[in-house]
């Protein structure tokens, strides 16, 4: 594997294995013998711990394995079959994964939005319009809300925003779940004003995510009103999402919820991208969007993002014109002050 | 976890981790940076490897997360809407999958069973039965097979049975699927004559299986024919079941597959299962079905499962009649010489 | 059209179009100017009328196309997502709907059945079964049941055993769901005592076959309990069952409910059948089953059939065993007594 | 039913029964006996008839009952599980088929319209931009096109843009699909230069309406190129879209399919609908759009909109600002000049 050491590794933020702490703990208790389906102790104590964090001691949790997956369990689980998902047209559900929610029967009913994320407002109107129209019971009805901390690009819903979301959707019976794959590096983001106790509080439904945010995969599902999702085990079987070894993803998680890991791991990501912006902008790079968490998006020309290509992975996210690209850098809990360092130097000597 | 130290487990093959080889490398390589979705290099050298010892060098490889998972999306992804696949009344798809066959939309039809098998004369007769009956496009088109090796009750199919299986499905158009969620413990088994090459050569898909056989979770479908099922990667993907940080499959399968261990992992369960086999015979047991894998299946007086379940975790199979049960031993790879051996004794002791 | 007036019709009720009654309707309102999609005056008085027909004045009631899509729409309704029905193996929704209701997610359920129906006692051992199976979790949930008044077999539930499955139903929480599609001459026969009031009373939902009754197409669905199902509306348009000029199945059930025509309409069917069974006895043929209905099933030598199959269309049912085969002879509302003499005389002369 | 002879009918064009010789065959083939599923003599006929009115003598042509279905239905039969349907973000199975095709398990991938059209070099672009995107197989494949002719805003695809659309869509391996549910309109408009030829040269599926063009219900599926659909019959059967007695729709498309009287029903409609637009122009009213078919866009106050109300049904199509709203006439087959110059005087009356 001698030709991947030399890079830099700025693509994303699943490049490497899992925290050490992890990697230990998965050793440890390697030949003891549990039961299977997420029964076993371990998950029981990641179910209490994250219970605590969320300062949700009711909640149902649910450890599934991909972000995917968990979407499109939580989301089919939730609605009925003549429901529709409203999300950003940016959301993960609308755009990348390859039709899966709509696999289990429901259509994605997309918002504009704003840095990636959609407001209040726009969702209040658009249960007033459905319901408005002659026709509504011709229509997908809107039957849940999607949002994703941090979005898509990487942006955070404040805790007024936030809030605001949660007062429409409850008062229109709508539940609100928040995707959230990438929630350490929100929740390490000094910017961020929403815990995970105002998650618990404010959505029906939301996902802590592992796989982003240093285990090797998992994601937690919180359903802070106990029993909101009747039979969700045999739901999560049925989509093909129930791990045999459920400890696996027990002693991640457990791991993550000892000592409020999960709470600081996203801090060295969030350094990293902070150091990489200041160095941007003070070395005359055009950035996309200001983002408070672990992504950066940045304009370049390609013949800038072709000598980047030559030393660093990144993410080639879409076409600015036809002689610039917006590419992303990402930042993981594992990014080192090196490599960060070593990137910034790059990025001295390619500016134009 | 004292609680868990004391008992005897033989209650199923997936309680442990995985085999020490794998936390080995998967703890070695921890760090490393490689990208997602099972284009790292350890994927792909665990993909070749499979390609070498089942003796396909064209073959498509896939590496899924679990046996349900698995088997819902290589089902959906070969057959038609209108089509159902064809399973023994006891085939796991058809018992223990929480209907996750139908959400993909597709009905099982079942044929009775011997052993936990199907024989080729009864598809035979299902497919002309089928195109014999007048209302035959009223119906569901038996449109593939699927069988598992080994069983649900732990017998193997013959290369010879196989092979004529294989021949009625080939005649007939019908893709052949494997399920090889224990394949192990067959290749292992001293009266198994069915290699990978042989499933290789007679199948159209099947899939070896991790979770079950030393691995931490992964299953690796095996296509024989390259492009058998085009964009196979966004089915995966639209069925949850793609795993981000794909080299922790990659990884395993590797390791499964180095120097031949995938061949060898299942021979202490098998060593282990027919220790106790030849107990129970000798301490006057009633063995409801002979096994040649690694799940023993015995008819016992409930007073005597009762007895037996003070001290060992075992599956409770079904009711034999008012008095009596059929209860499971299962050994794993893991299965200690010195747990059989307490097992044994301990059978010794509460026999009737 | 010559060709087909010479030979007698026996091999369906769905061979004619409509009762004289609606067709003259049809004409006399052709040219009216009324709202779509079942909101129409016709359709408003259809509905009011089968309340009343069924003493069930707070039914909600939806008017459909056609069997299989009646029944898909509907079991798609009551279910969740994780949960199967249960059915007679012989079932129309078990064997001739082409996966409708796998199409919609659902696995059914079967049970052995004998003479077309399921016994009470046989779907409360399969809850208990269900629910004693330490595995339930990851097993389809009985959902609901489905029975077929008259079965498939054209055999009739009476009172007693239609009350001991609603009870058993009720008793375990499962909606019971009637297919009428032949409905009218269940009412007709004189063997009967399940009037709509009491279908009505022990059901959740059933429906009032037209297609096969008298009308050129349409079902009605009844749900006794207003609000069961809600959204009905939408989900009937969901599944393309919702059909826009709603009138002309409004003004079909509201002729069929004008005057009692619907308990009147398969008089005729019954009294042939009656006399074709009569007949087939007195001239030595075996019957496979003695029905109540308009279904007669019959066992023939192959030599047999062949010569009835010179004059006569029946349906063939099944092969009864080398030389032999069961075929069956259908009346309808519309079958003639001239038709039904020819027949007799026909089988008189055939007689072995 | 005397409260709907005063009004004036201007609200939808299924607002009628069916065209007087259809209900004239209908009464005249009343009793006879055929047999059921679209394969009585009737449909035959009428499907020979299609095929000679398209040019298209080895079409298949299959007979559905409604278009929310029709459309389904074929969707669902062209596409790939993880393929989507390209529309316009107006087309009615994105807007008004109540998640219909999101059942079926398929994304509607919309792209702008103008005046209800897509044109060819937008589904080009969507294509290119589709295989140009790093994360393809993450996101859902175009698998085929479908657009409306009239569109719903009652526009018409000339055979230029037509053949252009055809084009790009063979290029790129997509299906062409076109939604005919209100076709007679088209084909009646002096404006359109679109044969039925035309349409089965450059599709690859299209319906020719029945239930909005003077039948009872029914929908002509017509597939130029025979067998592209295999096993069509069952795919329909399982989306409940089979009817029974399939020559009441058999009946209705061979008498509309005799003597060109497709091609000239819409005759009437469209003369209405000049005759209106004409005056609307002549008396001051805004059109929201110029279209050459059976349905009028007008842009009202709100007062006058109430005005209008109080004698005639017409659509409400959508607000246009705060006092003001963009309402819909429809035509019909069965619009009388009498009526058309009763609401052209109620119009001189209201206008502002």
């Amino acid at each position: 594997m001698n030709n991947i050491v030399s890079r830099l590794y700025f693509a994303s933020d699943y490049m490497e294995g899992a925290h050490p702490a992890i990697m230990q703990k998965l050793v440890e208790t390697n030949l003891e013998k549990t039961v299977g389906y997420g029964l076993d102790p371990y998950t029981e104590s990641a179910k209490e711990k994250i219970r605590t964090a969320c300062n949700a001691p009711d909640a149902d949790v649910f450890l599934l394995v991909g972000g995917t997956q968990t979407n499109a369990t939580v989301i089919d689980a939730l609605l009925k079959s003549y429901q529709g998902v409203v999300a950003a047209e940016t959301g993960h559900i609308a755009t990348h994964e390859s039709g899966a929610i709509e696999f289990g029967g429901h259509k994605v009913l997309t918002l504009p939005q704003k840095d990636g994320k959609v407001r209040a407002a726009q969702i209040e109107k658009m249960v007033k319009d459905f319901y408005d129209d002659a026709n509504y019971e011709h229509m997908v009805m809107p039957g849940m809300v999607y949002i994703s901390q941090p979005t898509e690009y990487g942006t955070l819903y404040s805790k007024e925003e936030l809030t605001e979301i949660s007062k429409v959707c409850r008062a229109n019976h709508l539940p609100l779940y928040v995707d959230g794959a990438r929630l350490a590096y929100a929740l390490a983001s000094p910017e961020n004003d929403v815990t995970l106790s105002d998650l618990a509080e404010l959505c029906d439904a939301f996902y802590i995510g592992g796989t982003k945010c240093g285990a090797l995969f998992g994601e937690a599902v919180v359903i802070p009103q106990k029993g909101l999702i009747p039979h969700f085990f045999t739901i999560i079987k049925q989509h093909g999402a129930l791990l045999a070894k459920g400890r696996i993803a027990g002693i991640q998680f457990d791991e993550l919820f000892t000592d409020g890991l999960y709470e600081r791991i996203g801090k060295p990501a969030i350094d990293a991208a902070e150091q990489i912006k200041e160095a941007l902008k003070k070395f005359g790079y055009k950035l996309a969007l200001d983002t408070p968490t672990n992504q950066i998006f940045c304009i370049v020309s390609n013949e800038v993002m072709k000598k980047i290509a030559q030393d660093v992975e990144f993410g080639f996210w879409e076409k600015y014109d036809e002689t610039h690209s917006v590419i992303r850098f990402a930042t993981s809990w594992a990014t080192t002050m090196e490599d960060t360092q070593k990137l910034i130097r790059l990025l001295d000597d390619i500016r134009e």
